[in-house]
């Protein structure tokens, strides 16, 4: 889909009239950044996805209380990274609740119009007094370049920080869209990404940002999958704020929301724990969409799939096994299968391929997060059908054991 | 259950009248015995189920196909080790039926009444002369002590062979039930296991027999979950020919082909590609069997569940997390969990433990397959309900990453 979007620096902060800041209040024992706060713009609606999970932290359920109560207003958001504050109980919703009472003192707002986002290990509460001695500096620190010390302050196991921002002229004025994203392990969002903030300023109505928002999540972060696990923090929050925009530009502002977050959510996907490249699966000729893109998203989830990119290994019966297995009807003779330029299978059956040449297209594209050529794409066409749907994911390493055996001792 | 079984030597051909082999034709590089032969007594009924996967080999389809013409009846299966012949287009199902009309030649039996079971790399045809030249071989080589040999004869990445039989006397006579199977990776069966085979020499009507194995089913071979992947090719046949037994013997013959098939569905799962322990998750307190079922699966098939019990490390966020997206509706205030003796969470909240002493638990429960006390035991009480299920997995380790990393190149 061609868009009128660019990429431009300044992520969150972008947007016109958004502050941000990313501060270290000590809750990490790593002695990392661990404080983001966003304000936005009086006025500012706000989009919210969260978990599908029937295990929520406190602060999903407050988010989620806030947006509905207030018909998708909202002014700020905290984010602590190091205890996500999920399984802590009653005690769990009180220090959500005291949390958001003390920034709104801050920064004049009322209570209901801060929100929180936690992320870090399950059943740990906040250390809440030294959350709460770290507020005045964060607050201090709000400013219109803040964008990339929330970004760095949001993560936990990511190796790398996650923003975008992109500009387009709408109808004679200029548009920004902001975004950053944190995730690694425990991704396999439903409704939402571990966690997730974007900007905008232009103005739209709640109800269309909302709508808005909820295709942009489908096409992105809930097409993404790193080990299967949906996590019980997942939310995504999306601000507008500014002069309304004509509904005649609804189309092209929606096409810059989900290019922000097809970027976060690929970046989410590439700084997968212990991931030595992007698996991209796309699928063409389904019968409609959502066939196409649960077909996507088991293919890319498979460990076996997983293991073989590791092993940089073109062992293609494994990809239309997890195909088979989706829970979509399809005709096995007339599939079609591409690993990168090289063609496996046509009709339901084998072809004869230069298997190292094969091998030869996953080593190459083993160079690393963030190149160009990370990339492993698998292309699969289930027939004749109009519809296509792509998810994105990594390769399962030894690595990604062993972060994961030794994660909380 | 209380059950009148006892366990006794001999596999597959410990009840009466069945005859197996097991030999090497050479179909696998290793060496390694790769034909396995059962044949059962005239007028022998069996039982069937296989993969719901849409992917599935032409042995799969040629089983399914030949059982229901036939009403439930068979006399022989063939296992070839080495191929899957899946996704081997038209000349995957000539194969099967080139090898089941030689196999019935040479046993005087008509095609119809031979099955086949293939195991492997999927889109790889068998070498079929290879294969028909080991057939006089191995059908010479059918005897009633041939249990073992055929127990090895269908293992592919396994490290260990899986039987068992079980004898009772049921109404003052001797009644015998064996069983063999194999699996390691690519294991997450839905309606059977990889593969799995099973004898009686008790007499059944042949729509009972499919009932009882259906649920012994449901209870052993899909309740397991090494990887999350179902294969292409699982097949679980059972066989029961002798005395017609009398129906007030039916509950205790369900019992014992339960134990049998719950046996071989957990030898699969503790030897699951890379595993160091078994992982056995119970469920009770649901409000019906079905979600009880999914939740204990789901739990056990979480690669951050899986990982953690690797690094012997007691991190129950990531259980109950597991569990809140199992899709199955429950009160997460209401939860409490046990790892082993050591109670981690009450009414959904999170206990003081000795974190020291639970993952001295865990780290003794590594002692090693086939040991008793390889087991680490979950148990999860999700509220009052009358309902219990459970599920079996094992870790997840660097092994399993560098086995099928590296599985075909």
């Amino acid at each position: 889909m061609p868009h009128p979007w660019t990429p431009i620096s300044g992520g969150l902060t972008a947007p016109a009239g958004f502050l941000a800041a990313g501060t270290t209040a000590g809750l990490k024992a790593s002695g990392k950044p661990d404080l983001a706060l966003l304000l936005a713009p009086e006025g500012a609606v706000c989009a919210g996805t969260f978990t599908t999970s029937l295990v929520r932290a406190a602060c999903v359920d407050l988010c989620a209380q806030r947006l509905a109560a207030s018909g998708g207003h909202a002014r700020a958001v905290l984010t602590n990274s190091g205890q996500a504050n999920a399984c802590t109980g009653a005690r769990g919703l009180a220090d959500s609740l005291t949390v958001t009472a003390a920034v709104a003192e801050r920064l004049n707002l009322a209570p209901e119009e801060v929100l929180i986002c936690s992320t870090g290990v399950i059943g740990v509460p906040i250390p809440m007094h030294t959350l709460v001695a770290g507020l005045d500096p964060l607050v201090a620190a709000l400013s219109p370049e803040g964008g990339a010390a929330a970004a760095q302050a949001i993560l936990t196991t990511d190796l790398i920080d996650k923003q975008i921002a992109l500009e387009a002229n709408l109808g004679g004025r200029t548009v920004r869209i902001g975004g950053m994203a944190k995730g690694s392990g425990m991704i396999h969002p439903a409704m939402a990404t571990m966690l997730g903030t974007l900007t905008c300023d232009a103005g739209v109505p709640a109800d269309v940002w909302q709508a808005m928002v909820s295709r942009a999540v489908d096409r992105s972060f809930n097409a993404i999958t790193v080990d299967g696990d949906t996590s019980t923090n997942d939310t995504f929050l999306a601000f507008a704020a500014g002069e309304l925009l004509g509904p005649e530009h609804f189309d092209a502002l929606e096409a810059g929301l989900t290019a922000v977050s097809q970027h976060l959510a690929k970046a989410i996907a590439r700084d997968g724990e212990g991931a030595t490249c992007l698996l991209e699966v796309q699928v063409e000729g389904a019968a409609d969409e959502a066939g196409a893109r649960a077909i996507a998203r088991t293919v890319c989830g498979s460990s076996l799939v997983k293991c073989a990119v590791h092993g940089r290994d073109p062992n293609w019966g494994r990809i239309v096994a997890a195909a088979g297995r989706a829970g979509v009807l399809f005709d096995p003779n007339a599939v079609a299968l591409w690993l990168g330029d090289h063609q496996l299978m046509a009709a339901g059956q084998p072809l004869a391929f230069d298997r190292a040449a094969a091998s030869a297209y996953l080593r190459e594209r083993a160079a690393g997060a963030y190149l160009q050529d990370d990339t492993v794409q698998i292309r699969l066409q289930m027939g004749a059908g109009p519809a296509t749907g792509v998810a994105w994911g990594c390769d399962l390493s030894d690595q990604y054991v062993r972060i994961n055996a030794d994660y909380t001792t």
